[in-house]
């Protein structure tokens, strides 16, 4: 490890820094110090200040790099559970599937099923995500630790609601206040400082005002940030509107109980109105937009609307059993292409200028960094900012040719395109190779685990076809 | 090649067959002798009657196998282009663009373009496709007989039109139907009976009615299949309805001149109403979905509609410049999402139900093989049909846990667990690797190729971002 810890000069590459200039050099270069970008600029200047001090010269023609991608929604902890709940209505997901699975889930279970998740982001040049919230958030932080990526991780966190699990029903507010506070003091900036702890509120239906408002006091206090899912599907705004006698949804029993605040990242947030999207707007809420969930589970966000409303927007994959993709890559390709589409419903046809590349570009890069509260350090190639740093190969056939670099990134690239991940100023991956665990050994670990879990919560899947 | 011709035996795999019984394996083999599938069953059985005859065994464990897929629109022609028409409106995209590109094409760039198109194609698993409508078939074919691939190819066919390249505008509707008619005797049943000639209306708004009829009758006599883009903008449907004083859109006036029948392929049908749906259905056109180029330029097609009227919906990728992937295993995920999120616009949420993993694999399969008029020899392996075989490697972090087979194949897999590809008895691709041409060579000629060909349309895309 101390051997990579040294100073790396990377050059020879088109290199999108995604600065407030937008700049992109033709043919730059990057210095990496320890955990930090030192320096950036064309090669050649680069190579003339540095090349003598570094430790590591790499050439990187043909290639183009970016920042670390930033997902912003992802249940780590759903790994095991891909394909447990295709094509089934929302019911059977929820009780059947998805609450029977995460309740019968071990910390070890949460450790593998990270691991494998965190497989696949990094694979698809993922350097930092913000969990959406999971079972045991020792085992998450362990496997963070273990493949060198950044989080922001988050306790899967109810305290009432319909149809629950025996073991969860028996919680508490102040069990799931305790909870979380130790999670913050035992992991929080722990991994070099790649791991942060946030709280979590799964849903307005599993919550009381009480846990809100607590949770919002507990995150004021330690200076951390909320991950909630919001504004789901219409049934919630529903029950929101006749229990709470407000006149929309949950954004705005949100802002009624003063709960709308600029740490809360917002995942989906599909059902909201205009006065709603100025809610979120105002209170410098952030919203996860996960384009495939959306699609399969739960509706059209208003991104256009909300990006147009000066709304910070990132990107997430959510969950595997959601998507099932747990691909950063393919989430970029499909928000542009669903929300071109979604135009029609708006104006008769669609718009193909909508979310354009440098906006999806921007939205995993910069916006989520703003969206993880880490803007500082992370979602710009700028001197100062952590190396987090994605190095793509555009030159295969599914890239080829390459007339527009920046739509390129967005419309063509695939996970077969992402070579290289560093996070932290440590490669992660290279060449294709994830750097810190054994991607078979996980894999194999993974397939065996997934099968007793799915055994021991009695989930059963109906037979497909006609097997012999 | 002729050490290929013999009788391979592959063991150990899951073997989805597509057939009417909708038969699965869990330990299938099969047996393929010369270009066709002589024997499937257990694999027990097959080894015991036929390894002692196999002049190759393969062992797939952990593998599954399944019919090669079958993309019913692609513009191979148009692989050059890719990334020179993202986030542009659609009369720049076809005015600016596009029809620079296409006449400034010369044979050798349709060869090129075929090359480079067809290593996608098969590394996401397609044995055999439908050309949208292209420039040079020659060039087409030369490329499809040397990629080992199986095809309909179609000539882009225009008689009329607004706008058009003056070195098009001059074409004459007997023009039309004589270099049609030329393709036809030159290449129809070539390349081991691997290549088909049909014929091709670009779309209505540059087709005369003569055109129309001619190309109907010609198809008759010649017993093959019109490929046709159909209904896809509202404008398009306008101007039929002003010109031609129907009451709804070209699928309306298509039927009043008795245009459609059974050996239609109707690319995207997305502006049709229930009663032009209908009207589909009774004559049997098949319709090609194209998901993201929907998404992108056209809306969203009734596609569960036009299902349930019992019409044979395929899928295609349409060409680079509209999509810009060209992978039928990204087509499959996203026609499944789009068209689970466009229920909310019919019935006020998702429908997470519609579209099913098995419909979704049986308009790749079945309904593409029915769509290109093949389905006597190809879309499911059965013994007696051509060996057209998908391998699929899902013990990777892209698909594990595969906890439900089918429906993995749907939302799970990616081109990377494409490992290898027959066709025509003979592998197009083995582990990764495109058995009948360097892939890298192809690469770099086209991306030189590309260059020239923008340069000679005077074709210049503005820059993004901050270039230095």
């Amino acid at each position: 490890m101390e051997k990579e810890k040294v100073m790396t000069v990377m050059y020879g590459c088109v290199m999108i820094t995604m600065d407030a200039d937008q700049r992109v050099f033709k043919d730059g270069a990057i210095v990496i110090h320890l955990d930090r970008i030192k320096a950036i600029g064309h090669s050649q200047q680069i190579l003339s200040d540095f090349s003598h001090l570094a430790d590591h010269l790499i050439d990187l023609t043909g290639h183009i790099i970016l920042p670390g991608l930033i997902n912003t929604h992802v249940h780590t902890s759903q790994q095991l559970a891909r394909g447990i709940a295709d094509d089934v209505d929302l019911v059977t997901w929820l009780h059947h599937r998805i609450w029977p699975y995460e309740s019968a889930l071990t910390e070890h279970d949460s450790y593998l099923s990270t691991l494998l998740c965190g497989i696949e982001l990094i694979h698809s040049g993922v350097t930092c995500f913000a969990e959406a919230g999971g079972q045991h958030v020792s085992g998450m932080a362990k496997a963070v630790e273990l493949l060198g990526l950044r989080a922001c991780l988050t306790q899967s966190t109810m305290d009432s609601g319909y149809g629950l699990p025996s073991s969860w029903a028996t919680r508490t507010t102040q069990d799931c206040i305790q909870s979380q506070m130790d999670n913050y003091h035992n992991y929080n900036n722990t991994a070099q400082g790649r791991i942060r702890i946030w709280f979590g509120i799964r849903q307005i239906m599993n919550s009381t005002q009480n846990l809100l408002l607590q949770t919002k006091h507990a995150a004021a206090q330690l200076n951390t940030g909320i991950h909630m899912h919001v504004a789901e599907i219409p049934y919630e705004n529903q029950l929101v509107v006749d229990v709470h006698k407000v006149n929309h949804g949950t954004v705005t029993y949100l802002d009624k109980i003063d709960f709308l605040q600029n740490n809360l990242l917002a995942a989906h947030s599909v059902w909201v109105d205009d006065n709603e999207i100025s809610l979120l707007s105002k209170a410098g809420v952030k919203v996860s937009h996960c384009p495939a969930a959306a699609m399969r589970m739960l509706g059209f966000a208003p991104v256009r609307e909300m990006l147009g409303a000066g709304i910070c927007v990132s990107l997430g994959t959510d969950g595997a059993p959601s998507n099932n993709r747990m691909s950063i890559v393919d989430e970029m390709y499909l928000a542009s292409l669903i929300n071109k589409g979604r135009e029609v419903f708006a104006n008769g046809t669609t718009d193909p200028t909508a979310l354009s590349s440098e906006t999806i570009l921007n939205m995993v890069t910069v916006n989520g960094a703003k969206s993880v509260q880490w803007d500082d350090e992370l979602g710009s190639l700028e001197v100062g900012k952590k190396a987090d740093i994605v190095v793509v190969n555009p030159s295969t056939w599914s890239m080829v040719p390459v007339h527009d670099c920046i739509s390129s990134m967005v419309y063509c690239m695939r996970t077969e395109n992402v070579v290289s991940v560093m996070c932290n100023g440590l490669w992660i991956m290279k060449d294709k190779k994830i750097i810190n665990v054994d991607e078979e050994e996980v894999i194999l670990k993974a397939k065996q685990a997934s099968a007793e879990l799915l055994e021991r919560a009695g989930i059963k899947l109906p037979t497909r076809m006609n097997f012999i």
